[in-house]
């Protein structure tokens, strides 16, 4: 099996016999909190029994964040594993998404037999999404999926034509997934996330997960908030009936309740995207103007991976990205003493030091 | 979304407050081991990374254990997880399987476009498998389903006859899945496994689970063993890359290394098997010879369910099962002391105490 992703840890333990410093990974640097963790090892006196395949205390504790009805919301194994009901659930017969986004909606569709198109984003524009896309939007269409911030560039749609965009979606009648799973992530949030959307739009789908924020990833645990009940049912009877394990239940309810790092995860994230931003461009770097807690930037090194990877630091290799090419490289934010490293191991490359 | 499974705590502690005393789940009564437990709060530390796609760790200790190649098994979110991926990964035109059977098998079949044929078990033959299976063994048919030993009826087929079948699903080119999740609690339970023949039969897949024996069905890790290469490939490729979290895959692992409560949890279930068995028995219940951690067993009454329940005890209401009717229960064996709570519900219920 070959790995497209990155993350890809424990090939290097297996290699090295120790933890790289993972840049390959968007996850928050501050790993998981302490209460999360707490509620894990709480949760274990219950992990013997299957978990409630309704999810129902965090799906109350999701509507109460979201303001979204219970039975429009579904709890998954991670946001994959709700691309992946999504795309069975529905087998739309075309779907569009864009060029680069995160490979596994095309794989997900791909697999259920969906056509998937693509609309390029153009690196003379900063990846962004223009307006050709409303073009793009027509009765032929069954699906039409954006990233927000999109993944690998960190983009976000300028908010006017998201607004549009999702207008046009409804009155054609396309479904509408956005990923909102970086967002956190963005400045302003809540200006913009379409989940206000969602009580007028019965064919919108917004893609959250705990991954990223919380540090989650290895837990699995992300969910679904949906425009109607009809979608959020064909979705959560597209597999097995118990897809959130009892510890990650008892992870996101822990995880909500408990603001205390979101302010500091914030100061972080804005302070190293200045200091990654910076210290790429000054190596002679072309770095895209991400809003996420990654960057992607380019290099006339197409060997950066493999170099760095040699000095126990994991940088994603985007060349494998439709729309994209070799030279192209994502890495996360992570600490300022971790992104030092990284720039330090940088340097030594491009500068042969 | 309705329930059709059993083991629904959740509902119960919401509408009293208290956990019940599960019969309605076949779990293991000993509950998670301590080291178990110990190796899901190790792995806290790493939880925050994506977990191993590949669960080369696990991968290759199952290999150890039941001496099939690591390339030909596929680890998952719990069996159900394997049933929905086999389902949506082969696409089978038709498939044949048991009533009564877990229903899992066909909503997961149908769902991915299948048609699902039964092969009626009888009553008076104690709902065991007999030859006229061999005679829906034909070319039309692409895949055939056997839970060995059978839920929720706890029988299994005959070896022989199982080894007839396997030959003519080989001859005949149809796939064959054998479900082993509940065999570890069977008698001869080496000697009644399929795996032996995964070398010679590349259209063979042998399901299993830690949910039942090692009780981490809250932890959700099941895998299949696969007789080719491309098999296991289909499998894994149909569904998200991480479906395996990482405190399953450490407590998978950290279980297959505890042999220390095998031999008492054996005891345990063989003695309750017996103490049930004569208890039911005695209550005027008519109960099948079941050979798993759990019975099958009939009463005139179709309430019992629902006036154990006020008791605090959950059991299986059998009557939606295919080729079941109202009146048939399954109980999970559990401890001596939890057996003979739900022998004296029982008493007070049929008996008007």
């Amino acid at each position: 099996m070959s790995l497209i992703h990155g993350g890809d840890w424990a090939g290097f333990v297996s290699e090295y016999g120790k933890l790289p410093l993972d840049f390959s990974s968007n996850i928050s640097p501050l790993g998981l909190s302490p209460r999360v963790k707490q509620a894990v090892i709480d949760s274990l006196e219950r992990a013997d029994r299957y978990p409630d395949p309704l999810c129902r205390r965090l799906t109350a504790a999701l509507s109460e964040r979201h303001g979204v009805p219970a039975d429009r919301i579904v709890c998954g194994n991670g946001a994959a594993d709700i691309i992946f009901r999504l795309a069975y659930g529905l087998r739309p017969a075309t779907a569009l998404v864009t060029a680069p986004t995160f490979a596994e909606y095309a794989l997900a569709l791909t697999a259920a037999g969906t056509k998937v198109d693509s609309f390029p984003l153009r690196r003379e524009e900063g990846f962004r999404v223009n307006e050709e896309l409303l073009t793009r939007i027509t009765p032929g269409l069954d699906l039409l999926i954006l990233c927000e911030p999109n993944n690998p560039t960190g983009r976000t749609t300028e908010r006017s034509l998201l607004g549009r965009i999702s207008r046009r979606c409804r009155e054609t009648g396309i479904l509408l997934m956005i990923d909102e799973c970086f967002l956190p992530f963005v400045a302003d949030e809540a200006a913009h996330s379409l989940v206000g959307e969602l009580a007028e739009n019965s064919g919108l789908l917004i893609l959250r997960a705990f991954t990223k924020w919380y540090a989650m990833a290895g837990l699995r645990l992300g969910y679904a908030l949906c425009g109607s009940e009809e979608l959020a049912r064909k979705i959560r009877n597209c597999g097995q009936p118990w897809p959130v394990s009892v510890p990650a239940e008892e992870a996101g309810l822990a995880a909500l309740a408990d603001r205390e790092q979101d302010a500091q995860l914030r100061a972080v994230i804005t302070g190293g995207r200045r200091q990654l931003s910076e210290g790429l461009t000054a190596l002679g770097l072309e770095v895209v103007p991400g809003e996420a807690n990654f960057l992607l930037f380019r290099s006339t090194d197409t060997e950066l991976c493999r170099k760095l990877r040699e000095k126990g630091i994991l940088l994603r290799d985007c060349a494998n990205f439709a729309g994209l090419s070799p030279g192209w490289y994502r890495t996360a934010i992570r600490t300022e003493e971790d992104n030092n490293a990284l720039l330090t191991a940088l340097r030594e490359v491009i500068q042969g030091d």
